[in-house]
């Protein structure tokens, strides 16, 4: 027999195969149910395929890890009524944190997807250092943990988003433009300042978790789920992410989605970044605002945030305020013009406007929708559709939570059967680069 | 016992499980032996995990369908020398065929990605009918089966490029400006032309196929092979293809890549598509041609294919002609700007130039670099290198050829023991979303 160069050692590799095998057939459990809601043992066996006696044993083994749950009998069914399982919601949370320009927020999510925190705070981020912005939101992330922790649930990991280039392996941002940070350790700062959790802290570019909530929400609204969608988010800068066959698309070195300078704007205008015509300068939050009113006008009152400004506007629109509509135009105009670039390069089945642009939206999907029909190359926009985003500013926390809990339902077995903070980075890796896919992964069967 | 809604008939779950874990097995040998070479049945075992006894079935199995062939004893190992098995090249191929606004081409591979056929004839397609360009298409297609059968090897798929907007699933050309079509309906058109061959013909865009070779020659040539790849094609129009973790981005519809009509050009030029300022009127060959030489220059003659205008062009830009070189710098920045609007969004690893702008690009990479370092909003222009592509016109059809012969690697049972052109279409459907990943695929293994 030839030499094996690499050959492992073959009791060594089986005892492997049946941790790997009992780890995937219980994630496949687990996102049956976030897929379809509760079902019973007999359901979910049929579904998937794994025989019933298998699927009793992994319910046991959810139940005991406390992620599912028993609940009602199965209305309805002929014969007896079969018991029904779910997630269960009260035992671990994911969270989501996040720094923006002129707020920061913090929003934790159940197993079963119910929110348990939802805080935000105005904060003038870009005026302040850099330490004072972190400890700000080191103190929400704790008082939404101690909340948590009140209801007898815990946090598993906790995703802080920040617009701008995010290093999603080593958790520093690189560049941040409107918050004028650049190379900020974040996860380290936010290790030092968070002595109290010992769950993971991951980092990522505020609009690509947005884009995972997004793909989620329109996915949920719909019969069947698009594979492809695109969100643009819109505040002082504008932030895109793409979601493709459920996976995020990060590019190479987690960088993509940097659309807010795209040299397609007026060239008169300088942007956050120093250049000059960037698509963020003629569609960002600043734009509509400075165009809007004049500079002395209420809506400019630095004591307003986002929220509040942005519903003076609305109310001006609504009440017919011929400037506030001209404004509107205008940024609507821009917004279809850049959104068609990428459309064409793209070919999203779904756009989803987010932040601002999804407030405003009634006032801006008429020149998107036009802009595209005009320019972009495939009939029917490609058969892109534009939607209204009802997350507001809660995006990308949302899918920061959601992410943090992606963990646990690819490896159910990072949670033991005695719950507390402390998990084991190692065992969570893997997990950034698995799709987030709204399909349903096949167990993985013995061949008999 | 609940009633089970969905529940399978078990012997058949069992009956189709095994047939499944067959076709994986042998899929995990045919690709191990694509990505690594001529390797010892031991060897395969060590590297995928599955035991020898097995591999040693499989690969008798692989023979049989004459996709494996013995090849010579492994030399320098400790011991008694294995015997190596290799791919067989000498059986099928893969044939990708191309219509391009002035000539068609057809390249057929051998199994072992040896090239079998290799053909192409210059034709100003879009001045003539559409029924004459796919008549000539399919001649050049009939006589290079011909020359496939003559080596006694058959051909498994035909996969047709068009620089268009392609239905993929329909077979339809929906809107290829540069040829003048419009709902061309090119795969009902070639089965009815190529009466003598029974493979499957699928279409696609010339970009996309263009961005699979292109791929698979960057991660040929470097140590580990980049996970993002963006290719960018010149010819009269400029077409995109993005590779991201081994899969080739489509979009929603099938029409992603459309980076020709960027509004960032002058807007004093009209577009092929009808629109003023797209990009591909300042960096199309089209215009270099017409910056680079006056209109009664004999680099314009249409006698001239686009091989020789390029060559013309070449040796002049070699003997420092001026206005050459100017030209160049010109349409080398104007590249560099719409390269770099590409690079923010999608953040590749490596930007491949293909096409004429391969042929050019000692001449344009400085303005391309220089531009993306500027306008590129990451630091170092986000990690992306910019890379020529050495296939030169050759990448659409090599794409093509390579996605042909992917069927065959994602499913090895399609080619029975006795060859003929004949195989079940069906069975080829669930090959076009397959990921085609440089990364080894884990085999399924039963759990013990």
């Amino acid at each position: 027999m030839a030499p094996s160069r690499t050959s492992r050692h073959p009791s060594g590799a089986s005892a492997a195969d049946h941790v790997t095998l009992r780890r995937h057939n219980l994630s496949v459990v687990l996102r049956h149910l976030r897929g379809f809601g509760p079902a019973s043992r007999a359901r979910i066996a049929g579904v998937t395929g794994l025989n019933k006696a298998t699927v009793s044993s992994l319910v046991a083994d959810l139940i005991e890890r406390g992620l599912v749950v028993e609940a009602e009998a199965e209305r309805g069914a002929v014969g007896r009524p079969g018991q029904l399982v779910k997630l269960d919601g009260t035992r671990v949370c994911g969270m989501g944190a996040e720094v923006n320009v002129d707020y920061i927020a913090v929003l934790a999510l159940g197993l079963d997807g119910e929110v348990v925190v939802d805080r935000r705070v105005p904060l003038p981020a870009a005026r302040l250092s850099v330490d004072a912005v972190l400890k700000a939101l080191a103190d929400l992330v704790s008082a939404s943990v101690a909340v948590v922790r009140s209801q007898g649930s815990h946090v598993v990991r906790l995703t802080v988003a920040v617009p701008g280039l995010a290093r999603v392996d080593s958790g520093v941002i690189a560049l941040a433009p409107n918050l004028g940070w650049t190379d900020v350790p974040v996860v380290e700062r936010m290790r030092e300042l968070l002595t109290g959790l010992s769950a993971p802290i991951t980092l990522d570019n505020e609009a690509n978790l947005a884009a995972i909530a997004a793909s989620d929400e329109v996915r949920e609204s719909g019969e069947t789920g698009p594979d492809e969608v695109l969100l643009l988010t819109g505040a002082v800068g504008v932030g895109a992410g793409v979601v493709s066959a459920g996976r995020l698309l990060r590019g190479g070195h987690g960088f993509s989605g940097e659309v807010g300078h795209m040299p397609i704007g007026a060239a008169d205008r300088t942007c956050g970044c120093g250049r000059l015509g960037c698509w963020e300068t003629v569609v960002g939050l600043g734009r509509l605002l400075e165009l809007a009113a004049a500079p002395d006008d209420a809506v400019h009152d630095p004591a307003l945030d986002v929220v509040q400004r942005l519903a003076e506007l609305t109310a001006r629109a609504e009440a017919g305020d011929e400037r506030t509509l001209e404004a509107l135009e205008d940024v609507g105009l821009w917004l279809g013009i850049g959104a068609s670039v990428l459309v064409n390069v793209l070919n999203p089945d779904v756009l989803v406007l987010g932040g601002y642009f999804a407030q405003m939206g009634p006032w801006l999907t008429d020149n998107v929708e036009r802009e595209l029909a005009r320019r972009v190359i495939a009939p029917d926009a490609g058969g892109c559709r534009v939607v209204l985003s009802r997350l507001g500013f809660r995006a990308a926390v949302q899918g920061g939570a959601q992410i943090a809990l992606d963990a646990v339902f690819s490896n159910p077995m990072l949670i033991g059967s005695v719950l507390d903070d402390v998990m084991t980075p190692t065992s969570l890796d893997s997990f950034g680069d698995s799709p987030r896919s709204p399909r349903m992964p096949s167990p993985v069967r013995s061949a008999r």
